[in-house]
């Protein structure tokens, strides 16, 4: 294979905002337009079961993401973009690695081992409130990025591990079965791809402090006067690299932008100002995308073709590829 | 649903034995016959992967496994007689399950908790050797179990914990779901179903001290001759209720045979005299088996259309059993 294949799931419980964005959709679409890569996109919603038991809220997401992932300009003609549970063959991947893989490996899981730690902080059991879901995510991971023999999985830093995870599944179905899978390598991203939220800290649903991604103008307007500003006045020197203000500004602004709004903060803009210039460089940028968005949202049996569409050039490698592990490991066939 | 239905899986790692045959075959083989029940079997070849990496050995039991049912007639128009692996809608419910099931209650599960007290004692790490196959077991079990709504399984008492846990991992999703799945109920069969094995313990593959269920007559002699006894001459009586030889005479005899044959032990019978007499007996009720048997293991093909129609009568129950399932988490459906 000469192209190298990269893989992106996305986590359908929530609404996306402009941290996701940019930390993850943006860079993702522009890779999708590349003739270099096989870029494989999913909508993980087994993996949303994990945490999310409202049926209503997962169909939701689910739309939302793949209408602003679309709306966005994803290039489907070149990109794979299906939904996880259209591809049953994921979880039947899923057993087998399950069947190679370590408990003592699940044990280290950083996700996992937080949630021990703060039990026994709380003179709790251990595994108190843990779902086999949670502890077996890494599998399912797994699974995900060999059932498409994933070689590049760009990741937060804190799936590195479930990548080296998969790794390991792989090398020890590769001992005990012969050579079916690659190597994944984590990609990550460290120039500065974490947005802040409106009070400072990392976007984040958890921390309910984002901005969605698609807002009317009026209510971007409102999200954006709401980010934590300090008690500045206008005239005063502000500093750039402590405001939350000026980092959104310079994940959306040209370089040239951005060295342009320093010299404001230096020049003491106000921030009422800034929030309206950073308001208008949001909303130019999203605006055309946003007219789609709301469009999709309003036609999801289109979305569901496009989604139909992926799923059968997915399984048009997964189908296959789980023949040949079939046969590997004993299953099927009867001579 | 007026009829209950009955669910019994086979691992597939194993060359049927007569243990094998007393305590499961044989009843399950009758029960197939009821018109008053639906009787499931499987060939549990996704378990079969837990303990065994050995692909030829996987597929061989399964064919050994499928030709011996089929050779001592299931009555494959009453029952469903499916592959697992036939049927990708298990684990696909196995992942919605997984999601579901605690991970304590896993922890309490009697076969992993045996793993870890050998570690422990051994001065391992308690997961040392275990891999994630077997501690997710029950899960598939379950899943097993509750895809076709079983009301009845048949187990041994070691068993009755699993059934158990997917009763648990049942109500459970019941609860965050709607009511879905009924509530399996473990049959447990108490009366003597264990046979003896050659050096007097459970017959058991692990023991290494079986008699495979079709041997050629010279086979089959020869290793009931090997059956252990003790050194008690021609003439002096020998006590029934300590004897293999009584115990595996008593499971394949007539009331009245065995009646007969506590007698003759009473009566001193020889050691060779009474082995001798126990080959004619099995011989006599496996022989025209054993010749069906040997005829199907050469016409692996039949074997397999057998399969396909059972997982296409298992498949007319899994597959819009799933899409009900999948609409209640809220997969697949786009609005």
């Amino acid at each position: 294979m000469s192209k190298q294949r990269v893989l992106t799931g996305i986590t359908t419980t929530g609404t996306p905002h402009l941290g996701n964005y940019v930390g993850a959709i943006r860079p993702a679409i522009e890779a999708s337009k590349s003739a270099q890569l096989e870029s494989f996109y999913f909508l993980a919603d087994y993996h949303a079961l994990i945490k999310c038991q409202d049926a209503e809220r997962i169909k939701l997401s689910r739309k939302e993401i793949a209408a602003t992932w679309l709306a966005l300009g994803l290039n489907t003609d070149n990109a794979v973009f299906y939904r996880q549970s259209d591809v049953p063959e994921i979880p039947e991947l899923c057993w087998l690695l399950t069947c190679m893989a370590a408990k003592g490996l699940m044990n280290r899981a950083h996700a996992y081992k937080a949630v021990v730690a703060a039990n026994e902080e709380a003179g709790e059991d251990p595994d108190f409130g843990v779902t086999m879901g949670l502890y077996n995510y890494p599998i399912l991971m797994a699974a995900d990025i060999l059932m498409f023999n994933a070689n590049k999985v760009p990741v937060g830093k804190d799936q590195i591990q479930h990548i080296e995870m998969a790794r390991d599944i792989a090398a020890r179905f590769n001992h005990h079965y012969g050579n079916h899978f690659n190597m994944p390598e984590a990609v990550v991203d460290d120039k500065g791809s974490i947005l802040q939220g409106l009070d400072g800290r990392k976007m984040s649903k958890s921390y309910n402090n984002t901005i969605p991604l698609f807002l009317t103008e009026k209510q971007l307007k409102k999200h954006i006067n709401k980010i934590k500003t300090n008690l500045l006045e206008p005239g005063e020197a502000k500093d750039p690299d402590t405001s939350t203000v000026f980092q959104i500004w310079e994940a959306f602004a040209s370089a040239e932008q951005t060295a342009q709004m320093r010299d404001k903060f230096a020049g003491g803009i106000a921030w009422g100002e800034a929030k309206r210039e950073l308001f208008e460089l949001v909303n130019s940028q999203l605006g055309e995308a946003r007219e789609k968005y709301f469009e999709l949202m309003e036609r999801p049996a289109d979305i569901e073709d496009v989604l139909q569409h992926g799923a059968s050039k997915a399984r048009a490698v997964s189908a296959p590829f789980i023949e040949k592990l079939r046969q590997a490991v004993g299953l099927r066939t009867f001579v």
